[in-house]
């Protein structure tokens, strides 16, 4: 295996802070810290979140996903003043996340303003060996003079969620004179953290702690000749009362424990055994490119490192926000994003993974049926955006409208139905690719059943024909319109699939039957008109276009609501995101080539691409059907949601659905991997510039690894049953390896 | 009137933003500003605080004055770099505080990164003539190149108390494309905020509005041509739901009014009318000298026009903080500062805020006992700080042991119980300033009698003699001790004035007479030993002694607990201010001046000042007693505590205390003025190198102006009835002006 890829930083930008504070976050999955740098910056936002660990600052807020009191930072004084690349000179800069180990360092040989140069290097991980721990290095050598050199850092617990504070600081104290610890407590959701940090500073330095304003200091002291350098490593733990494994333990000790114990092993030996971690990931589940742009590969591998690091594999009842752990971008919530996009990737290499996250669900069915009843409908509605709790989590209101100077009321939780067919098929999905009967029997079949029921419940008749009414599709810029029909198909192969697994697992019950047939019977479900283009929604077709090129320019930034209301945005041909297009991705085979390649040009033209969401799934649906130059354009400009020049377009945390959709683009678009009753396809889309493409595939209890080139693909089964599969259309049966040229 | 002094920063100095932010703060009685910078730096903590608006964060911690939404941050983006003085280059800078109209200014020329210039002057005021008003101006102008300006202010809801959130932000809206609006809630307290700003924008910038995570921001961009200057007004409102004035009436209607109204007048006919206000405050009450030292005026004007912005005149309910509303110093908690260091100055020159302030503890005479009657005592416990409830508010905890690594208790709530006679103190003084007999026959007279039944009940019985033991006195070095000299005698003295006025105003009830006889019979009062010390408690004298060199030379912040902790510290001769130099400074007529001399150099060598309390009131006791040099050493010394060259010293605040006391110095110490039973003394005790000291005096219904050089004295009656008066010993009538020779 190639060496993975770096994200590099080799400019220090002060507008770009905060995008590489969340493109080198690092994490386990169950905490996750921004990449914040380790001296403070106006607007820097630095932030530690736990998985799970939300709360509501007042009880008509919804909850966020708490930032925890911060570790990493360290205010430098030297020579009397705060070290700040702002000021002085910057000599050399380069900082790195190395996602092969999951260490991020920086380099920078900085003067400062009386003309002293010195080099610093600081380093740092959250470990992958353990899920509590995090640890950092600071070397700082005067290169030519003498220098006072003052540092201080502990537990700040003045970290807030742009303002809001969740935290109690309960207790705080220093153990031994050494280890710096402090609890809280959760205002509303009751959850208790426990910190613990441990420095070690320069023999010759003075150190003293202090505690104030919430924030407990080491801070020391001392003179450093002239390439003399000081090292200071501290290390940091977290536990949380949530934490399944420390049950019956006091996660005080815990912490105070742990941070000791890896003070004692040492920064070099604690990064070791974490890289031992992510060096068995990346064996096991990257995807290797050989294209002509070597950014394709990186792209790839950063989107595998935050898939990975976003993802609470080691418990289920946490699911994947939006923005992963990485940021405060849509507080921490889980969104249709976890199933659609960010799901497959841990199903295809990881499957239990991917049975946790729909396990989270599963769990909260209770919540959702209580949604659902709460507003007039039957079985499950599932939030559209949940925390921990598994109740409705949207927020009440987004942007200003500039025409009223009112904050507009945010529609999804009220209408943005179809996540509920998004669970659906996301548990069809993962036994399709698993044949997991046990998870089928109880949670699938309670999913499949619940969330029929809902959509049995939401149509309206009118003449003999069953219409879902006012909701919103995937493309949010649509509010409030009948007949959506990303929203109807879905709905239809929801109740559809339910029907056909109750029956296979002989779960059918005739009430339960007949309502199905009913629905399945006269359900509408939008054809294509005469210009085979299929309505997005009653309306849409019938509403005024405007150019774009304006907004397209600069997509993403939602910039098209500076210039109008939502409601008049409402009245116009202008997509967010796709949503037919989305619907042909999920459904491929429910249209002809011809109808799929007039919608998406038709559609194409009209989608802002506003979501980070949109980009991918138009590339698939391309490389689908052949039209490659387009898909890998449309894969190439995802790539750069996150790792393109725009200094803000992560400021809030990475783009999590858009990092799985990279994946998605590779293995089931280019790739053009299929997985449906009859088992898996592949069918290779690879563009003229990929001259190689390899990647792991888990499917139904086998390893497989698929390398494929232009005009050739080999399968090699590494575990598990002979099993068939068809390739470019053509049925094999796989025993241990394929290799087919054509 | 010469000129009323300025404070200036000639440099621009990251060390001592938030020295000069508390410096220059802003204010009216009604709210109080920081002197942030407009643009953000790390560590600067920008701060708005209205008096009377406390909250709890959560059920156990102490309440904070809340740190309201911010109005005078600016972020300024210049050719797409936010504007920061720690990059590009300063080519001057100064910043001022007009003390005479109230207006802060900032002129600064800067080059960017790229080599542009440019010339910023920033100007800004809380208004003295409406209450609710702030308002500010930018100008920028590039100075030789054209340039792209991008302007960011609103208000900003993020602000926090050291990152706990006191605010629930409950609505956000923009009216008529111009002014905006929020409202918020405390979250405990339940106070309701309403805030407005209103911005004008160079007609060519092009402006949006944008509310996120707690912002509510006009965003306005345009590019201004060399020379071209950018001219961006901003007014702001601030109303609550405390306000007496606005009762029935909507604080968000007055609030936007007010904001939009003041903006049609503009920046500086709204500073005209302020700056009168402040004209006037400086015609009545300004103390002129004549120095050798021209910082002396400096001091003394910077602590009249702090006295000024940091009491609430306007409202009984509120008291002065210990850092007035320039900082959360405390909390913002009102201590003994406020009776015995800062009433003094109002009594003296518009009693009528004087009586606001024992009125504020009046109407919380029923929590004082309800504090007395939870520990046992009978009458009232005034709690050792106050914020709005009358509850105590002590915080439970300290800075770290550095033994244990435990944080410390805090005592004061427990055991310093002077408070109770420095409020008893503070009653008898204002009766004897102002005759006021109204006051004194309900107020006043209530006041007397709960205190004193509150030291009746304090004391111990041992052999017939009656101590009062475990507190802690001035000396806060020394906790948990019996018979505190300062205690005792104040104790004693509260108590005998109770009986007294009682008498005087025939309510003495026989039941509380013969407690009171008792008491004052057998209260043990240490008298002085055979070196003339009087012992500052029972154990005192008996510890031993350290060098305290070291600590003194960076008195004020308290680094003997950073070498000794708190419980090694109360068993050595060490104290943190004046104790028995605060009882002379209080009751000077006890004692004769040899043992006054005597304990004055005893305690003095012990006393690191570490409280910004210690210093005027040794330099009030040295020159009542004719040691100018000495008086004058320690003055000049205390008017460094907020004014000298320790960036940090102020950092949280201003002292308001001290403040208070340097006027103190000037007139009970300098000026030598006492007011007794007898009537109004003045005995000058001018030190050598002042030339001329004038100052007004309000006393019993009179106004008179004193004006004293070395052998002169002259005193004009502006107003009111004839008096007697003594100066120098001697007896003379006052009947519109006398001048005296000596």
């Amino acid at each position: 295996m190639k060496k993975v890829h770096e994200i590099n930083e080799e400019k220090f930008k002060i507008n770009s802070l905060n995008k590489y504070a969340s493109l080198m976050a690092l994490g386990n999955g169950y905490m996750g810290t921004r990449s914040a740098l380790e001296e403070d910056y106006p607007q820097q936002v630095r932030g530690m979140y736990v998985s799970g660990i939300y709360n509501k600052a007042y009880p008509e807020d919804s909850s966020d996903i708490v930032n925890l009191p911060d570790v990493f930072g360290v205010d430098m004084i030297i020579d009397g003043e705060p070290f700040s690349l702002l000021s002085g000179e910057i000599l050399s800069y380069n900082r790195t996340l190395h996602m092969q180990t999951g260490e991020m360092t920086r380099e920078v040989k900085w003067k400062n303003r009386r003309g002293k140069s010195f080099l610093f290097k600081f380093q740092r991980f959250v470990s992958k060996a353990n899920l509590h721990l995090l640890a950092s290095k600071i070397t700082v050598t005067p290169l030519a003079d003498s220098a006072d050199i003052q540092i201080e850092t502990g537990i700040n617990g003045q970290q807030t969620n742009f303002g809001k504070q969740h935290l109690v600081e309960e207790n705080v104290r220093v153990y031994d004179e050494k280890v710096m610890f402090a609890t809280y407590r959760t205002s509303e959701s009751g959850h208790k953290i426990a910190i613990a940090a441990c420095c070690d500073f320069p023999e010759s330095f003075t150190t003293v702690f202090l505690s104030k304003n919430r924030k407990l200091t080491a801070k020391s002291q001392g003179v450093l000749y002239a390439n003399e350098s000081a090292i200071i490593e501290k290390t940091g733990s977290v536990y949380t009362s949530l934490d399944k494994e420390s049950a019956g333990q006091k996660i005080e000790n815990l912490a105070v424990k742990l941070a000791k114990e890896a003070a004692g092993r040492g920064y070099h030996d604690l990064l070791a055994s974490s890289g031992d971690q992510w060096e068995d990931f990346w064996k096991k589940k990257r995807v290797e490119v050989n294209s002509l742009n070597h950014f394709d590969q990186t792209a790839l591998d950063f989107a595998l490192y935050h898939m990975e690091i976003m993802t609470p594999g080691h418990d289920e009842r946490f699911s994947v926000g939006a923005k992963g752990l990485t940021g405060e971008g849509y507080k921490g919530h889980v969104f249709w994003d976890t199933e659609i996009f960010i799901k497959p990737f841990h199903l295809l290499t990881e499957p239990e993974k991917a049975k946790k996250l729909l396990q989270y669900r599963y769990d909260r069915i209770e919540q959702a049926k209580e949604k659902a009843r709460m507003n007039g409908y039957d079985g499950a509605l599932f939030p559209w955006e949940s925390a921990f709790s598994g109740k409705e989590e949207t927020p009440e209101f987004a942007a200003i409208n500039i025409r009223t100077g009112l904050r507009q009321r945010v529609a999804s939780a009220a209408a943005e139905h179809h996540i509920v067919a998004d669970i659906a098929f996301a548990v069809v999905h993962y036994y399709l690719a698993t044949g997991d009967e046990a998870f089928m029997r109880k949670e699938g079949l309670a999913l499949l059943r619940e969330t029929s029921l809902f959509w049995i419940s939401r149509t309206t008749e009118e003449n003999g024909r069953l219409s879902i009414k006012d909701v919103i599709g995937p493309d949010e810029y649509t509010e409030h319109i009948d007949n959506n029909a990303y929203t109807n198909y879905l709905a239809y192969f929801n109740v559809q699939q339910a029907i056909y697994y109750m029956e296979q697992f002989q779960m059918l019950e005739p009430a339960f039957e007949e309502k199905v047939k009913k629905f399945l019977k006269h359900l509408y479900l939008p054809l294509p008109n005469d210009d085979k283009i299929i309505p997005q929604d009653d309306t849409f077709l019938h509403k005024p276009d405007i150019d774009l090129s304006k907004y397209k320019e600069v997509q993403g930034s939602q910039a098209i609501l500076l210039d109008y209301s939502r409601s008049e945005v409402n009245e116009l041909q202008v997509l967010k995101q796709a949503d037919v297009v989305m619907l042909f991705y999920l459904l491929p085979d429910l249209f002809s080539e011809e109808v799929i390649r007039e919608n998406l040009h038709y559609y194409e033209e009209r989608t802002i691409h506003d979501s980070s969401l949109s980009k991918a799934i138009h590339s698939i649906v391309a490389a689908r059907i052949g039209i490659l130059k387009d898909a890998y354009r449309f894969f190439s400009e995802a790539c750069l949601i996150d790792l393109g020049s725009n200094p803000h377009s992560s400021d809030e945390g990475i783009h999590a659905a858009s990092l799985g959709s990279l994946w998605m683009s590779a293995i089931f678009g280019f790739a053009n991997v299929k997985i449906d009753q009859d088992g898996l396809a592949i069918d290779p889309k690879l563009p003229k510039e990929w001259k190689e493409l390899s990647f792991p595939l888990a499917f139904r209890g086998r390893i497989l690894r698929v390398k494929m080139t232009q005009g050739n693909i080999e399968i090699n089964k590494l575990s598990g049953q002979p099993m068939p599969i068809l390739v470019r259309g053509q049925k094999y049966k796989l025993s241990s390896e394929l290799a087919i040229n054509y």
